[in-house]
């Protein structure tokens, strides 16, 4: 099935008064450091913390009256967990959640105080999908995926047509975006969406090491797999490989997958607080992460980047803070 | 003399491509908690991290040839030495500034950076005034006060002016607004503006506990100073009185001053880190904690909130995060 502007802009009007229009922001100290323009999509500041609402809500919203009422079932480390658990509260529809034991403390307690009934498993030893599919087949619940699904990267693109519209708005336009990318959910819905209404944009999604699926998959022609067992903090981004319709959106559309590594992550998390004054997580601050390390050329351009969440313990968030800059 | 909604459209257009149109956030938590809609004015995303950079620029702008040469002298616990600096470097007239020895790190790391010549003082046996006037006597250098001047009061009333157009932009009005005050230039300013453009808007300051000089002025119908050696984390806010122009500005428009304590303060900065992911110092904290402490009652209004700034040192943040909600 292919998705085009159009599921977009239809996402976008079931999304309106629930996902929030999160702000454009622009900071005249990071223009100076990248010599041009950087937009900041900031969906760090969206309902549940992160741009999941986008997907799930927009992929609820759409489910028959008969497969509302049996609910439905996710599996996610954390904000796809909150996404989908708010939808299902906004939309009365129960949800259960497969959660790693070891996603992090402030996402596993919004998932439930959102409604979501949180199923553990064990991230290292036990298959989320086979947990996942287990209890679907147990309830004839449907599976709401983290991003393989269309009404997901429709919803998530909405956060694209955003980053055009709110430039137009402010009179310029994105000559690049940098996203954020896990299992390209986002990545492809923004490429979509971006590259619909802003020709000639050049896209890049961003990785962080270890988990860098996406740009090996895009460098390779084909989707490539990484080892899921490596530790990493951005407890976001760790998918295997992309997924089937999302890289065959990437793979036309993408520039190039763009890596950093994990001191570049922390140092980008410090400069969200000192300069920009956002939280974002590890996972959300690899785009940024990119163009604060040089490895997205900045100068002269007007880049879009996407700041995908903010969900992040304080204790994590403490002690990068108090490293050295 | 008289400051007007004109001077203050008049100070936007000085300060366009200079300070941020700051985004208006909308929350669904904080909604569901006030049980109304709020709006956050997200000063702390503005240049230099505070709204100061508005007053401040506005006023170096309009000073003549001759003064801006001769270079201006300012003194402030952070937040307005930021702005003078930044204006400054941006006009490139020389500023020196009067700071606390015991002002926030990262305050006088920023004005050093920004180019501000820094002057310390001991805050509870100097007197500033007295150092900054025989340093402004000394280079024939005119003082740029934090709040109590006309160009100051008109270039912080921006952010209110910013306020009614972004609330319009989405189809709404505050019916209310609690603005953080210190020596009330910020709050006098959005007074003249929003009550100017939203007829029947209701206005309130919130200051910290010990330095609620402007809530005991408002009350008694007249100036009144209070003991600026009791410490107090809101080193943004600590004023010992009113100014005259401001109060006099403030006396007829302001509903009430509301108080927060430290306590109250420390909470709002939790809360804007977990639910809003933004870095909020506690003086610009003060008018969050008002809505969260039930200080001001919000069901069924639509209340504009000042975040006036976010540079607080990552050491007292991180101290305020790991303390139990």
């Amino acid at each position: 099935m292919r998705i085009e502007l159009a599921d977009i802009q239809d996402a976008a009007k079931r999304l309106e008064g629930v996902a929030v229009r999160t702000p454009l922001i622009e900071n005249p100290t990071l223009n100076a450091i990248a010599g041009g323009r950087v937009l900041l999509k900031a969906e760090c500041l969206q309902s549940t913390g992160s741009f999941k609402i986008r997907g799930a809500y927009n992929t609820l919203s759409r489910l028959s009256a008969d497969a509302a009422e049996r609910g439905v079932v996710a599996f996610s480390s954390g904000n796809h967990a909150q996404g989908v658990a708010r939808a299902g509260q906004l939309l009365n529809i129960d949800t259960h959640i497969v959660m790693p034991a070891d996603a992090p403390a402030s996402k596993r307690e919004n998932t439930a105080r959102l409604g979501g009934n949180i199923v553990d498993y064990d991230r290292y030893s036990e298959d989320r999908e086979a947990i996942a599919r287990a209890l679907a087949a147990e309830r004839q619940a449907v599976i709401v995926p983290s991003f393989d699904h269309p009404d997901i990267i429709a919803g998530q693109g909405t956060a694209g047509l955003e980053i055009a519209e709110q430039a137009a708005a402010i009179g310029t336009e994105p000559t690049q975006a940098v996203i954020c990318c896990g299992g390209g959910g986002l990545s492809a819905g923004c490429a979509i969406a971006m590259q619909s209404l802003l020709p000639g944009v050049r896209l890049y999604t961003s990785e962080p090491a270890a988990y860098d699926d996406t740009a090996q998959s895009l460098a390779a022609g084909r989707r490539m797999a990484v080892d899921t067992s490596v530790p990493s903090i951005c407890d976001a981004l760790l998918t295997p490989s992309p997924g089937e319709l999302t890289f065959d959106i990437l793979k036309g559309r993408v520039t190039a997958g763009l890596v950093v590594d994990e001191s570049e992550v922390r140092a980008a998390m410090r400069f969200a607080f000192r300069e920009l004054k956002l939280v974002i997580e590890p996972g959300g601050a690899v785009a940024l992460a990119a163009v604060l390390s040089g490895k997205l050329e900045t100068a002269g351009e007007v880049t879009a980047v996407m700041l995908s969440g903010g969900n992040v313990d304080s204790a994590l968030f403490s002690e990068i803070q108090a490293e050295p800059n």
